[in-house]
């Protein structure tokens, strides 16, 4: 059990690598800042689907269906696939994957579900569990809003601190086959609490979850912000981001400077508001398949923190006065 | 990889042991056969909660803490959670495990998420990641009424092939100590449609799937019926046995006399009139702690499949017209 670390993470003594990526968006997200470098991207949101739930489960198919063929690999050749999405029951994953007929693990983890469906990949193959895994997930503007919030004719209004939910899926076949990423390891997320109960607000709800895995992986680890070329969060946003830096200061460490979350990445503050940033399943994952990633393959970042972050709600436990718990998994990116 | 078997199983060189388990029931499940069998029940099935959902929970965190109990292990000791259940955004699971700060994996396989939780803890175990894994699933005939049918004071009446969703919580400590059950492979399952819509029939939706599961398991192990003692489905009931046994004759196997259906086991049919039977993320769990592992730990029976069966839906899929496909997860629990 060499490669278990501290108390929530794994070194992996035979790293798998990332063999390659998709990434598929919607309208909005190709009119911003990463919008040229998206593999797919689509006009009326709708992917050739009738509602926005279909319109989902089409871009999780395409991106893996992308993400196979950049590997030269077919579907019956993955081992197992990771997926998952905000919807309830996960529904967008269900109908998105199954024509592909890999055998699955359905996951959720709120905004989060990237890190915890790349980190099941990368410990199933350093298992020795498949030579493939396939890792997916999505969001879609249009379901997210139906699912959680208002129906979009009547046009509320939202508060500065609401994020935009994205509408994309990334894709990731993880495997034995040499690249230059590698997994290196993993810090699985607890739920942090901290009795938010602002729906509104989910930066501040994922903030101390982020926070709480990202400190755990410098002392797992034994590294610091120091040991990072980047430590990028899923979908903090403007409000959470200077939460989180405040906290991770409260624990000793500065990551100030070392600090990029895809909420604030993906679209323009300037000219696309989307008042607290971007958010979902899909957000932390195409800004990783398609910014990220690229960077590390070519070696500009070295090691980069990745940690999707995700806020545990549902409209039941919302209208019951429950709070809004957080959770972020923490996944070591390297160039090698 | 020497594992690693067939299409879709895993045996493992190091197979991981059941360590302890623990079933927690309402007051339906009190009363039908397995009653005196779970380790707590309550009369009102709030335990002690103001909602279906928190009641769900509860149930959740009492059947983890009765696990670690018996097991004689501190939360803090478990090194990661795998857990899910019924409703939207798995909150159950979040509120309900969040006391325990176990580092988690949230899930989602519908009515086979016992399996998919037990297939993902024991990997981990067999991979080294950790000397204790954590696995537990939880359904709530009320919690389950609200979130996919019609409120209960409308008395509606169900079909016969309608199941009744058990109020129960299964959770299991997996590990390297010593028992006398372990878990020696796992095959996972793929998504099957054979585009059925009737929600009230979930019996004839999961069937194909524990068909395609429980013949996939056969293949990649070189086995047939013969080669277990009972083969477990999870809450197929009356309805869906009858097409699984069909369905598995059609493709060269006889299962007749090796099936048990969880769902069939845990209700009284004459007495507790429960339609097709029970079902749920529960039926299955509290069924395998309370009913089938004290068995195989006897060495009553030597090697049992246990298949949990789930479908893959929600009510905004079924108010789209989607089909109901489903999914199924085998374990393969032997006395040692």
């Amino acid at each position: 059990m060499d490669q278990v670390k501290g108390s929530q993470s794994i070194v992996f003594s035979s790293a798998p690598y990332i063999i390659s990526t998709a990434s598929v968006a919607g309208s909005k997200e190709a009119e911003g800042p990463l919008g040229k470098l998206f593999d797919m991207t689509n006009q009326d949101d709708l992917f050739g689907a009738q509602t926005w739930e279909e319109a989902e489960s089409n871009m999780q198919k395409e991106a893996c269906v992308l993400a196979l063929g950049k590997a030269h690999i077919r579907a019956e050749e993955v081992r197992y696939l990771f997926g998952g999405d905000l919807l309830r029951q996960g529904i967008a994953t269900s109908m998105g994957v199954e024509a592909l007929q890999i055998p699955m693990f359905g996951l959720y983890g709120a905004c989060s579900t990237s890190g915890e469906a790349l980190a099941l990949s990368s410990m199933s193959v350093a298992a020795g569990y498949g030579e493939y895994m396939l890792a997916v997930t999505s969001s879609h503007f249009g379901s997210a809003e139906k699912e959680f919030r208002f129906p979009l004719g009547y046009a509320s209004q939202r508060p500065l601190s609401a994020h935009w939910t994205v509408t994309g899926s990334g894709a990731f076949v993880v495997g034995t086959r040499k690249t230059h990423v590698r997994v290196s390891g993993v810090t699985v997320g607890r739920i942090v609490d901290y009795g938010l109960k602002d729906s509104q607000n989910m930066g501040a709800c994922m903030a101390p979850a982020a926070m709480d895995t990202i400190v755990r992986n410098f002392r797992d680890l034994g590294r610091c912000e120091d040991d990072y070329d980047r430590i990028v969060t899923g979908d903090l946003g403007y409000v959470g981001q200077s939460i989180l830096l405040d906290l991770v200061k409260g624990q000793g460490y500065d990551i100030r400077k070392k600090h990029m979350d895809c909420g604030m990445t993906i679209f323009d503050q300037e000219t696309q508001d989307t008042h607290a940033g971007g958010s979902g399943c899909g957000c932390a994952a195409v800004t990783l398949a398609s910014f990220i990633l690229p960077k590390i393959e070519k070696g500009e970042w070295k090691r980069v923190l990745f940690v999707p972050t995700g806020a545990l709600m549902s409209t039941v436990s919302f209208n019951e006065g429950a709070s809004i718990p957080g959770i972020a998994h923490g996944i070591v990116l390297e160039h090698c």
